[in-house]
């Protein structure tokens, strides 16, 4: 199972009426993912299930309705709000701490199927603060459809949620047995993972996965095989996984993007995978990411 | 082979200068793309190769530099630049003519490679003139690289040109080896296609499908296996396309999003890939469609 994938939260996207989200509001059973500055305001005193907030929780933390997403109702019928607050998280009383995204996920402060609610909600809320003015005439939009549209006043344009697909590719040598993994100078200290790019407007998957590792690995690959996929909420993005086959193996790395690049074997691979981060010289990314199943998947399949 | 996916202009979107751009406009060899909302404009005059405009073409046609995109070189070094022109598709000179997208693909205007080009450049034309102006905080954006990035002066906020992944899925009943298709009230009269929808933020591709289906035809999803990627231009959309197993084969159609809904045999499917739209009671989409090529495949793989 790859992170953020668990959400059971029934989105009701295309059937939505203009009051729900006020309703929802007015409710006190409903739910609040608070998100200040891009992190999840979680109550860390233990008196909340999952440290998920309530109305009440809000009212000090200049809640920004006007931007805020209804994400969906749960099997119970409580709805789950996304909701942009201002306070900045130096300045939330004690009970309350403002918590990245990343560390959210890799700490399993939620459950699976919180964190996938979570996901959704935080994406949609990034996309609806950088979606506050109308980009064809800069007059303000306004939210429809509990949050899942936005809609310009005065010209009319309609903005919907941004989901931005990365191809993530673990490019194998079969005849050595090999798969070419790199680091990012922004990488955790030891850190491998595979390389990635995003799609852009006009190329398949596939074309991109050619593109992406000729420029950042000088490597020509053959056949590209699709794997699984993983939102990734950081802001936005669909990751797509896939095993692409090398036909050359000299790299040429882009010094730029990568700090380095090179073939593991199989031995390696294996003692990166069950290695913690910044126990070994080389270490692979934490279950639940993309890449780190492409690697076990790649390992366990090929035996 | 599958429509607009041949591009095989060099990009390098990664290694941009900020002089790129100016020098290719004052370059008399650049060719261009004009788009006058949302059309391509071709000379008819049989003059260009292709219909191809240059520099010259362009002086009547009130071009729109600051939303101009260099989509990249061909293999001769020659630039090539999506223009949109605010010039009104009817008041062309009469040896140009402005042509819609999916008309330029459907009566093959251009080769392949120039679909796949226009296709890129097209599609990053919409996205520029929709990020005129910032989302965060209301300013003029200005286009860095080329285009392929916009950036406002004022809050310092990027943005990056949009793609949208969409799952299309042909649903199969393997028990009773048929294929489920629908139609939308757009469509052609009597054209049925494979059901399709937006990813959304925080969703798989595998989750997208589950919940389209079920959204639109009531039919729950058990197996979902890739097939093939397309970048569909209108605006900015990639078409994921899968096959899709059927666990459940009564349909409850979404009365709004689709007109009808059914189960097609082997022998109707056959059938409505062999008939030019229009003329029979059922017909395909067009070869080059994407939904096109899992019909065609699902037919020829499992015979």
């Amino acid at each position: 199972m790859v992170a953020f994938s668990s959400n059971i939260l029934d989105s009701r996207s295309e059937y939505r009426t203009e009051t729900e989200l006020d309703d929802a509001l007015k409710e006190p059973t409903t739910r609040y993912f608070a998100i200040a500055q891009g992190k999840l305001v979680m109550r860390v005193d233990g008196v909340a299930p999952e440290g998920l907030l309530a109305a009440p929780d809000l009212a000090a933390m200049q809640p920004q309705n006007a931007d805020a997403v209804l994400i969906g109702w749960d099997r119970d019928n409580v709805a789950f709000i996304a909701m942009p607050v201002a306070i900045e998280a130096d300045d939330l009383p004690e009970m309350y701490k403002a918590i990245d995204t990343r560390s959210v996920y890799r700490q399993a402060l939620l459950t699976e199927e919180k964190l996938g609610a979570y996901a959704q909600g935080t994406s949609l809320v990034s996309w609806a603060l950088t979606n506050r003015f109308c980009g064809t005439c800069g007059c303000a939009m306004t939210p429809k459809a509990g949050g899942y549209r936005r809609s310009c006043q005065a010209c009319g344009h309609n903005v919907f949620p941004r989901t931005d697909p990365v191809a993530i590719m673990l490019i194998v040598d079969e005849a050595n047995d090999r798969c070419l993994l790199g680091r990012s100078p922004h990488f955790a200290p030891g850190m491998y993972s595979c390389l990635a790019g995003f799609i852009e407007p006009g190329e398949t998957i596939e074309d991109a996965v050619r593109r992406e590792t000729r420029e950042e690995s000088g490597i020509r690959i053959d056949r590209v095989r699709y794997h699984a996929s993983q939102p990734w909420p950081m802001p936005h993005t669909l990751m797509i996984g896939v095993y692409a086959e090398a036909k050359s193996l000299d790299i040429a790395r882009d010094t730029v993007e990568l700090e380095d690049c090179r073939w593991f074997s199989r031995t390696e691979t294996e003692a990166m995978l069950s290695t913690a981060l910044g126990q070994a010289d080389a270490s692979a990314p934490p279950p639940g990411a993309i890449a780190h199943r492409l690697m076990r998947d790649w390992l366990d399949w090929s035996r």
